[in-house]
């Protein structure tokens, strides 16, 4: 028997519900990774994400696997044997940048900060005295804190600067080459309102000089997939392997309903949904878990009160009202929620809608004695 | 403006035009990768992927990138700097297991076959007196030329057998298990009728035993990935990367389409189609490439007559046709042409429109003089 359809409200950290745009495309019919047709997607979902990204990198492309091999393949792009790697950790995804470096062979120096809390840039640029490379999260999943890259980037020196947009881009503003980053990556499946499965990925001319020859890994190097996906639109494609068509055609649609919103638009929807649900939570009593003034719109982190069971209320929310939130990370597993805004969800029905049901779980769950 | 969609038939070495239930299943609502709703889909199609490897083994999973991570997870997991690793290598992919597994730090030791020759088992397993792993394609997409993977079960010793069935899964008979493979990876894109974006895997658990505990690669590391997909059913999943939900959904429909008609007739199906290109071709007067007795059905490779244009032949049958056949590879690209009947396109009707567009292209294209 197939498992039978159900339609959720993804309110969590990710996935969100994808642009209606996005979910259609992929059933537009198959291409072939080499038909000029789907070249010409390829070629557009790469403008697209130059948009988004704000860059004009003509290494701008959507890797064939999901947002953590994004962070994969910057690391192991650029990292040799024994090179610095400066790691801002603030949340799950700057730990996991340290483990991924090292894997690559990086001499990895962490610099920690609160969860909760964004990371200093002054502290991160004065880990090292020479870094090859400084990396950080521009917004944490795992606590809904945004840092401020461009800071970061003006104190950078001559490092390489390597950023996580995975939460960020198309929700918040994001300007790669304004604020220095030099090697980015991201995931489809928040912001950008397009089922996972891509990394969005660019790395500037100059970072891909410094980067690595032979890296150890052949289905990400870089060096090879420049060609795969035209790095300068126009010059020959080579095969490297089978691109994920569906998929980027999913991009692509996505990417063209945020520029026909218009990237600022989707912004300031992201900034008044994400508003209206904190003002919302606050109104019910309920303490935000992310610093003040470093509060992403898109992903909302609230303390669980106290006495009250995270999990049966989050259980409630699915089986009421098919609404997904996600749980904390780590030492805040059960004491956090989280809530997504993200992509088509960015709305004030959205808005309304987990506010109802969170005050309805709220009174309706029964609580340890 | 957005780019037009177009229907091809897709009749290269994949992607194939998708089986339906794959394609709508693309836009079932889209699950969160926690949602128990989801788990039930991933069962659902890691056990639908166990029936079409012919395996018990419960690390049976797809993995969240195309075939190629999947050659890449088999080695980085496996391969510890220094380990001996015999490559079978009758055609490209063979080769690309060769420099794949040596940026894992293998010394690789390769025993070449001519492109369209099967491997002969006996050579490879004498290659080395005590290799880790023996590595071989079963099915060369570059060649369409079927190898032995039984045979060289039988002699592999105390090796892991560790096998590319990218283009025979889902289209010919593979019994993993019965052939004594420990580690096999795939693609969705072929005869599996899904579009591409994930790669099928599976692995022993005497394989898994003998893994690397910390491989280069944190996103292909299958000991964490175990968890992710609930290695034995039922036990707690553990967030590792957000699941490409969309993808597995579809691989979820078209593994149950493939259940639903039952593997076997799947196989004769191909069989039957195959058969059917290979004899009409030989009647136009082509010559097929593939060795005799060991020629796919799913990929047939025939040779372009002396003084026709290869690249004009595919292009009119591309423009009047929307037919996509592929090139050859390497020193063979301008004289082999590459037609797959796979998935769906594995049918009497395929058949007849290609030997007709092919006949009609032969006459047309004007020939250089």
């Amino acid at each position: 028997m197939p498992v039978p359809m159900i339609q959720r409200h993804l309110f969590g950290p990710g996935p969100s519900n994808p642009y209606p745009e996005a979910t259609a495309a992929l059933t537009h019919p198959l291409l072939g990774h080499l038909d000029p047709a789907f070249l010409e997607v390829m070629d557009s979902a790469c403008d697209g994400l130059r948009a988004v990204w704000g860059t004009g990198n003509r290494r701008t492309l959507p890797l064939s696997a999901t947002g953590s091999a994004g962070m994969e393949a910057a690391f192991v792009n650029t990292v040799e044997e024994g090179d610095v790697v400066v790691v801002a950790v603030n949340g799950l995804f700057g730990e996991r940048m340290c483990d991924v470096a090292a894997r690559c062979g990086a001499e990895v120096v962490r610099v920690d900060f609160p969860y909760g809390q964004p990371i200093d840039p002054q502290r991160v640029a004065e880990a090292h005295p020479a870094p090859k490379i400084i990396a950080a999260v521009h917004a944490e999943t795992s606590t809904g804190v945004r840092s401020d890259i461009a800071a970061l980037g003006e104190l950078k020196g001559d490092a390489l600067l390597l950023v996580d947009a995975v939460t960020s881009i198309g929700g918040i503003e994001l300007r790669a080459d304004d604020w220095g980053v030099d090697i980015g990556y991201a995931g489809t499946q928040k912001c950008l309102g397009v089922a996972p499965g891509l990394a969005p990925f660019t790395i500037s001319d100059a970072a891909f000089e410094r980067r690595v020859e032979r890296p150890r890994s052949w289905y990400l190097d870089l060096g090879m997939l420049g060609g795969y996906a035209g790095e300068a639109q126009g010059r020959a494609r080579t095969y490297h392997h089978t691109a994920p068509t569906a998929m980027i055609a999913s991009l692509d649609a996505g990417l063209r309903r945020i520029s026909d919103e218009g990237l600022d638009n989707v912004w300031a929807r992201h900034q008044a949904a994400g508003d209206a649900l904190q003002e919302g939570l606050e109104e019910m009593g309920l303490e935000l878990f992310a610093a003040e003034g470093h509060r992403l719109p898109e992903l909302t982190t609230v303390k669980v009160p106290e006495g009250v069971d995270s999990a049966a209320v989050r259980g409630y929310l699915l089986e009421h009202f098919s609404l997904e939130i996600g749980a904390g990370v780590k030492e805040h597993a059960s004491t956090v929620w989280r809530i997504g805004l993200m992509g088509p969800n960015a709305n004030p029905g959205s808005v309304a809608l987990v506010l109802g049901a969170l005050q309805e779980a709220l009174r309706k769950v029964p609580q340890p004695v």
